[in-house]
């Protein structure tokens, strides 16, 4: 199977090198022996003994990168220093940055932005604080928040690590949705720690995106805080691809012409993400779900001391059939795997009833290589970019935020979720509808506004939203 | 005395009209009946029955203005919705936003910002956090941290109350210093849990700035943050006005041409503010302070139970003086005073050693009126923008911070504080230097940078630097 591909190659390599006119000959004779292109040269520091050099060179791979390296380190006079490449330098410095809106050009301005005339506008929300929703950025802010235990497939790197992603989610929700976001990566993975910390930062904010929170604490953690705090509180893992998923596969059924309501879906991996997605299909009709993990077909037949596995069998399974991932298939119109690569074989998906949906997401090598299974499956999807119909969470989260936030609501609750899969699915009209396209783009224009609408009139509709308006229509 | 002047008072008054042919006349005819003047009107919201209308008025005074709501609202068919001016109308929203440093154009560069590329910067960090001083925001970023308990002259108002403050001081540390700044106001006002939630929220930041947290726990909280995190943690309301004030204090010395330590100094108001004054006081070389609160002079003679004043006994007052104010001004070169209005009396300025300098820094109204002062003392300073010699902590917190931030200082320590002091000090020259110019403009553009290079040079002369570099001066 193909790997994600690795976007074009050039490495910089910071040198130290001797003050000697010879040297630099030296290194492009390195260079050039092991076959690397060099395409550009800058001096960064230059004393009496040493030069430091900035070399761009064109490589194969990271291989080849550490050979040159390697070939470099070895000549005498030569130390690389460093070793980065164009991801690396557009981390530098961090992604984001706070901006003014308005500019403090002079005393008169100072004095309304902050002191004396700030008082005015702090007495009037201390007075009463729903005003915070008009007058301060939790209008329109977001709390991005790990603990950095499960960021990406690197599982827990800790909240450093996590937060160059939680930037980049940042980055995602204002140039997607114009919502601003800030990252919170808490030095803690106490699930009463971590509650009690968003609670107490929660005044600057109008909503709360849980990210790469590890499970079981994330349920706890969600749970906890949809209920103790007045802000929306969504943890985009779980709920994110239980939308997108949901967009998905409401547009597959128009294709192959089923209800959701008589689809039999055979579920692999039954973590906080299997279970997420249970949930939204349960609630958008589906009636047979059957679960697998590694103990096999999660059924009543059996006691499990994984909370979640309990729940999920006595909530699942309506025929309460036991068995193995081979029994489970045997006839089901649809697969959804959040586990790992390989689960899925063809002998699987020949069993499947007719116009096989597979939903293979296990990232970042699906269940099934797309091109195995591609003669036997009619609709497919997968989590990845290089294949069509890629389930990203970008199709849900700023679309919903934005919506959460335009409206005040007090939570994203079931309603909205569902209002946003509807929304992202009918982005792709009848006409365009096909086996390779049961989703729209993450680049698609129309996906954000189309989710921020229908999240906003789902919000009017079961009470949640707190922007009072004669029509929610006239939300902007 | 002088009030600080309100800033031209426009107001825009939101009514909801009965929608009728003559009542817009109506509302005209009651502006002008109360003398106030129309300078504009817009159409906000039209329906059958009602017109919302924006009425822009010029008043003298909020007074005036509260005149015109009340004959409005007093008249059928006329209802006013809200009030609002030009400092409520830059606050819509809040004053700040976060945004993309890199646009993200196309799936390569998402891949680059998010997964699954940025996975390459969260594994390098996660092998060596240090790098997040390098690859993430915590390279330029500092949080305003407040408990909402001390918030300008309000007190205690709450965290939704202080966030405008706290927005107002990220917008300066941007405007100022290009230092990115994001607001924490945090919902709880136990001293133990404030700690806990800035220390696990700090993986984001190079810096923390406490910001209005009452006295005495602003004292526990920032000593322990100092203790227990390797960022540099600032209360600024404490430090920030003692540096200025210092830089003050230096410069108004030149004029009357008398030694820091020859100086005799009584000091009005022995809390934080006062506290961290003396402190920096005697860094800078003052050997005789005698400090006043309710109590009168603060003495070896008592016992307080006060644990700031017992500490201040033992550490300043080196003669040991009992009494009042009356006795503690006698032969004094200079009053300090962050009290009240009306502390300080014409018979006191009287009794001062030649060449008097009076720093009057209680809000808004200073311990004298500058006017009557004038011709008892040689050199005034207050906390006014509208008088001569402003102290404002503007001067120095956006030039600390980053400085500390540019050398990756691990603190802001005392001699860091008193370099900007001096720099601060510095940028009045000899020539311009006089009674009515000891301290530089908050928009003197040379400010900032002095700080910078005076608290980086600092920072590596007393090692908590933690930047690499052959020459201190590189760093940028």
């Amino acid at each position: 199977m193909a790997q994600e591909r690795t976007a074009g190659l050039s490495l910089i390599y910071r040198l130290e090198l001797k003050n000697s006119s010879h040297i630099f000959g030296l290194v492009a004779h390195h260079i050039g022996q092991e076959n690397g292109d060099i395409i550009g040269v800058d001096v960064v520091h230059v004393d009496k003994d040493t030069v430091i050099r900035d070399i761009n060179v064109s490589v194969f791979d990271r291989e080849h990168g550490n050979r040159i390296q390697e070939r470099l380190n070895a000549e005498d006079g030569i130390k690389v220093i460093n070793v980065s490449d164009r991801t690396y330098l557009m981390h530098l410095g961090g992604k984001i940055e706070m901006r003014s809106k308005i500019a403090v050009r002079n005393r008169d301005e100072l004095s309304r932005v902050y002191t004396p005339h700030v008082a005015d506008i702090c007495r009037t929300i201390a007075a009463d604080p729903k005003q915070a929703f008009k007058l301060t950025i939790k209008k329109n802010t977001v709390a991005v928040v790990s603990d950095g235990t499960a960021v990406l497939g690197l599982g827990d790197i800790g909240p450093y690590g996590a937060m160059p992603v939680m930037e980049g989610k940042a980055m995602l929700f204002k140039q997607f949705a114009n919502v601003d976001a800030f990252p919170i990566c808490l030095d803690t993975k106490d699930t009463e720690e971590i509650i009690a910390h968003v609670k107490a930062i929660a005044p600057a904010f109008g909503g709360i995106n849980l990210e790469d929170i590890s499970s079981p604490r994330c349920f706890e953690i969600e749970a906890r805080l949809k209920a103790e705090l007045d802000i929306p509180v969504f943890h985009d893992d779980q709920h994110g691809t239980a939308v997108v998923l949901l967009a998905g596969l409401m547009n597959a059924c128009k294709l192959v012409e089923k209800n959701l309501a008589d689809l039999k879906i055979c579920v692999v991996g039954i973590g906080a993400a299997g279970i997420a997605i249970t949930k939204m299909l349960s609630l958008a009709g589906v009636k047979n779900i059957v679960g697998v993990d590694r103990a096999g077909i999660i059924s009543r037949h059996e006691q499990y001391e994984n909370k979640m596995w309990q729940w999920y069998a006595e909530n699942t399974n309506p025929e309460n059939v036991q068995g193995s991932l081979d029994d489970a298939i045997t006839g089901a119109d649809v697969f959804i795997g959040v586990s790992g690569p390989g689960v899925l074989k063809v002998e699987h998906l020949q069993k499947m009833a007719k116009d096989p949906i597979v939903f293979a997401m296990a990232n970042p090598n699906p269940e099934i290589d797309p091109e195995v299974a591609a003669p036997y499956v009619r609709v497919m999807a997968t989590g990845r970019s290089d294949y069509p119909n890629q389930i990203n969470n970008l199709l849900c989260f700023p679309g919903i935020f934005k919506g959460a936030l335009d409206c005040r609501a007090s939570d994203i609750n079931e309603a909205m979720k569902l209002a946003a899969a509807n929304a992202i699915a009918s982005v792709v009209s009848e006409d365009e509808l096909s086996e390779q396209y049961v989703i729209p783009s993450v680049f698609n224009k129309k996906v954000v506004e189309a989710v921020r609408l229908a999240v906003i009139e789902a919000a009017y509709e079961t009470g949640v939203a707190r922007r009072r308006y004669r029509n929610y229509k006239d939300v902007k």
